[in-house]
């Protein structure tokens, strides 16, 4: 039976972290979802379009990955799409513990479906999504921390 | 002299994990008042008197439990009751360290009252009001993790 | 109902910290069991005797406070003491998560049970029996950690 | 390709949150290999046989499992058997950090190796080989923690 | 080469907790530059001239500090003035990682500029400016928390 | 006055982390003293002399730093040296806590002694001197993780 692994967030934007720990799901499953939370309640800084344009060219040469968006519970979406495995990236302790309470539930309310975390390659253990947003908001560069076509989105963002 | 324990908390909604603590501490103290906080600040999601009206039910068959709403510093509360004691559930390292922060200043502000942790019995570690909430927001199953009670109230709730 | 409490450590040797507890509990419970462990397979560094009269002699005002050594099981030492309740200190998030685990089998060896944590009040939070030996075996003073019957009792132990 | 993980430990003795785990990973990859650590230097309580008859036992239903011991380095045992993944339960906050810590070494010295890490399911959180030798050491009935074989295991050892 | 380093934060409002760090940096210092977010997104209590006011007051005895407000990326605002150290408290566990993550995308920003982690003195481990806010909405006493000028600036505030 | 910071540890052995340690403390104070405990109870792997000698070789090139054995209590060495400043690595949650407790107990000791925290370097946050041990006796290559100078002195070691 094919693996199918879903790695959800919010991507807001993608980092050089996600693109990392995408390509080595990439090999471990025989495909992986990336499935992007719309985020209706909360305010997200980039739209869920431009998220899904900048994961789309992130990861665009890899054959066994795609991109999603998905505003349901994240069992219910797994359940949907045939997969069995939901990916998490465990940064810190204080993710853990989240992530730990949150896997809890999620297998309450589907024991079929497995949480696996894996963590950051060193180089990218202190970047994070939000990090990028106040370094943004502060004015300061992003190039070392997202990919390209980010900063692009972002300048088309700011100047709309 | 009679043992009064102050259990404090939001209860939006109340879940599984908290009535079985309250049980547990009605059999330690003399007395249990469940005190649930106003928020008048932040934004709750059940009004106080639907919290109230659910811990009522949950826990109803319990003799020596009073329910009670506050507005004010949890030391006042407690002295204006009596209470020598405030009872706080731990799940995660996360919680540990804000709880031990605010009985260090509880403490400072009143050294007459103590603050006892207890934790989750184990089928209940990973359930939080805040991921029920979540729940309820992508349409998901909250019956594995509250009593019917706060089934019936969220669903009159939401038809107002 | 009366309400027992238990202790429980190898208090070697009772620090301040650990004073300051049981007086603390002392107020919250009808009687509190201080329950030191033998410790027949670990190596401790005062004998079973002198950690019980180091403890004797430093909590001998509190009329509700008896001292006990043991080697079984704590849920049966309880059980046998007619103790409800199980008191332990959390100083920090590692104490935390090993307690937590204790805790969950203890409650499955017994669920009558109880485990309560307190923290240590602000002064006592850096001081530990592992510190206070460290700086022991450097030749440091320990004075403004232990109660002085600890430090005759030391004295006289490496004198023998 | 086949997906071969590994799942490394002392399993000292195995417990039942061990054999879950197993369980859990057997139906995610191909084939899943227990490497039993021999522990030249540390003691082990259980000789490297009497652990490997007792996972061998535990998990005997298990088409694609099979059941080694290792004395090398992590890393070099997984490439010598063609596997890619290494998977470790995370239980605590001591544990990620640990893990976290140990994946990154393992990491440079092999980058063609990845870590996922799983957590226990609820009712398994609070087991652990070395809680479960404590109860043994003090008389203890580890019946609820272990599978029955052990059980059988540690009366025959202890009866040597 | 004279020494600079920046202790930067929202100081909304200052407690004692930063006085008594303030004072420490500055006896290890040839500068201490302190340097109080101006928070133009995110909504402070006190506006940034009543910060500044607190924390000019609470320190003015000291010769080597400095007080300034910044709006921009910290390691820039530390380049400016010549800074080669950025000052952080560190209180908790949940401090510390965020911290981490933040020292390590500081440095990529400017590897020229190292972040030095002290932590509070006992009595001021468990105070904080949003702990003091909580006490302050619920009709607290803050009176040992923070400076008199605090509570003076907190009066004069509200009377607005 | 001269700035002397103290960096204490059993450099057992010296590790690339440590190394880059020392060369950002050494900007940063105007002497740095590596302090190596002589660790007469515990057993280390390598002699205090050979773990001096890895230390020399590996910051010869830094004018201002000075390695130092010790067997006494630290507040106490650097009080005989005159330095103001300790200096700890952190590199995890539970480094914090131990590393929280000691700078604790040593500002009661001495409370002119204050104790700062730098953090790794992200490329160096994985590696610790007991990682690098279990490698060596797994037969593991050290390569990656410490100074040629150690692995000479490790082959020196073995070859007695």
């Amino acid at each position: 039976m094919n693996k199918i692994a879903i790695y959800p967030g919010s991507f807001d934007p993608i980092t050089n972290g996600h693109i990392d720990l995408i390509h080595r799901a990439a090999r471990l499953f025989d495909e992986v979802i990336v499935a992007i939370t719309q985020n209706i309640n909360k305010n997200s800084f980039l739209s869920i379009d431009e998220r899904m344009e900048a994961v789309s060219i992130s990861v665009q040469s890899l054959d066994n990955v795609r991109i999603l968006s998905f505003d349901s519970l994240l069992v219910d979406f797994a359940r949907d799409h045939n997969a069995q495995i939901i990916i998490r990236g465990l940064r810190a302790v204080s993710d853990f513990e989240y992530e730990f309470q949150l896997s809890g539930m999620n297998k309450r309310l589907n024991p079929n479906i497995e949480t696996l975390f894996m963590t950051p390659s060193e180089e990218f253990a202190n970047i994070s999504s939000s990090l990028v947003r106040e370094i943004l908001s502060l004015g300061g560069d992003i190039g070392p921390f997202v990919p390209e076509c980010v900063e692009t989105i972002v300048q088309r963002h700011k100047s709309k």
